[in-house]
């Protein structure tokens, strides 16, 4: 499968590596504290940090990012509140650094799946399922399949333009989850 | 149960009132073409008519719905493109309502579920959760527990801002089961 390099690792980290491993994809890991100094070899990098830590792996990284596909996960809350995104309205976390990364295919994924539905591959009795957006088609279908692959369900859900929506469900499932509505474990899950 | 009124007689007004009358709420319809003539007896006021005949409603009934609940259900979707919403980027069409009622308690909910699995209650083998969103909790309650009287789950999703992200997760949806991503039948369910 894919040759994939994970930024981050933290529990979305973890979660993430795991299912994409168990589909027989390589991956490695950079932690955020080797700042810079690593080799970024996977074909698919995915960004598996909190979003204020996105434009410092942006600075030390870019250049190494050129060519290659590029996964953002975040949710872009502002924390404090717990009311609203720290982006531009209408816009998201992903729209902007696909501007900082002209030279990359930028995707959203993994952002509207808990860690523990990714590790378990299940919501209630549902496959999980990981929602993909982005412009350029042929990612989208790598990444895909290398999620399936693992044994989790993923979705084409739009352009670009769709991770703003994607953000907003990512955005409204942890603050049913933070208000005790859903559980950690719980969430969201797709009925075809 | 409640006392509710639809303004609306298309197939999620009729799925709605169906859950409603289910769980012993009296309900009563208004059609589009009665355009102002009728009155409304509801406490409850549904408006399931698709956004571009929100306006036309409000000037018709707007002095009628003071000191009501009013559950607007649209995604505001520009049809033409299919890409985007028509409301103001970070604001939602209830927003709007509630500005030009405010002597109303306005209520986002209905519009993340397709009428089929209204009707059905349950989509694949989850039960349909309707996701409702507003400032008033004593109204959010009402209109949950008429809900859930007819076996429809109903989870409180947050303050009137929040409606912003309910039609995005419509609109995502909306734009999934166009493009054949899911079935009309499908969409998102709520795993607790």
């Amino acid at each position: 499968m894919a040759n994939v390099t994970i930024i981050g690792t933290g529990t979305m980290a973890n979660a993430i590596g795991g299912v994409l491993a168990d589909g027989g994809s390589s991956v490695a890991y950079i932690s955020h504290e080797q700042s810079g100094s690593a080799t970024v070899e996977g074909d698919i990098v995915v960004l598996a940090v909190p979003y204020p830590a996105v434009d410092g792996i942006l600075a030390a990284y870019g250049d190494q990012l050129a060519g290659k596909t590029v996964v953002d996960i975040t949710n872009p809350l502002d924390f404090s509140t717990f009311d609203a995104l720290v982006v531009p309205a209408g816009s998201s976390a992903t729209e902007q650094i696909q501007q900082q990364l002209p030279n990359s295919r930028v995707l959203k994924a993994f952002n509207t799946t808990f860690a523990a539905t990714l590790a378990s591959t299940k919501v209630g009795d549902l496959q999980t399922t990981v929602l993909i957006a982005g412009d350029d088609t042929d990612a989208k279908g790598a990444l895909a399949a290398a999620v399936e692959a693992g044994g989790v369900s993923a979705v084409d859900a739009g352009s670009l333009k769709r991770a703003h929506e994607l953000e907003a469900l990512g955005f409204l499932q942890l603050t049913l989850a933070a208000g005790e509505k859903i559980a950690w474990t719980g969430g969201f899950g797709l009925v075809r």
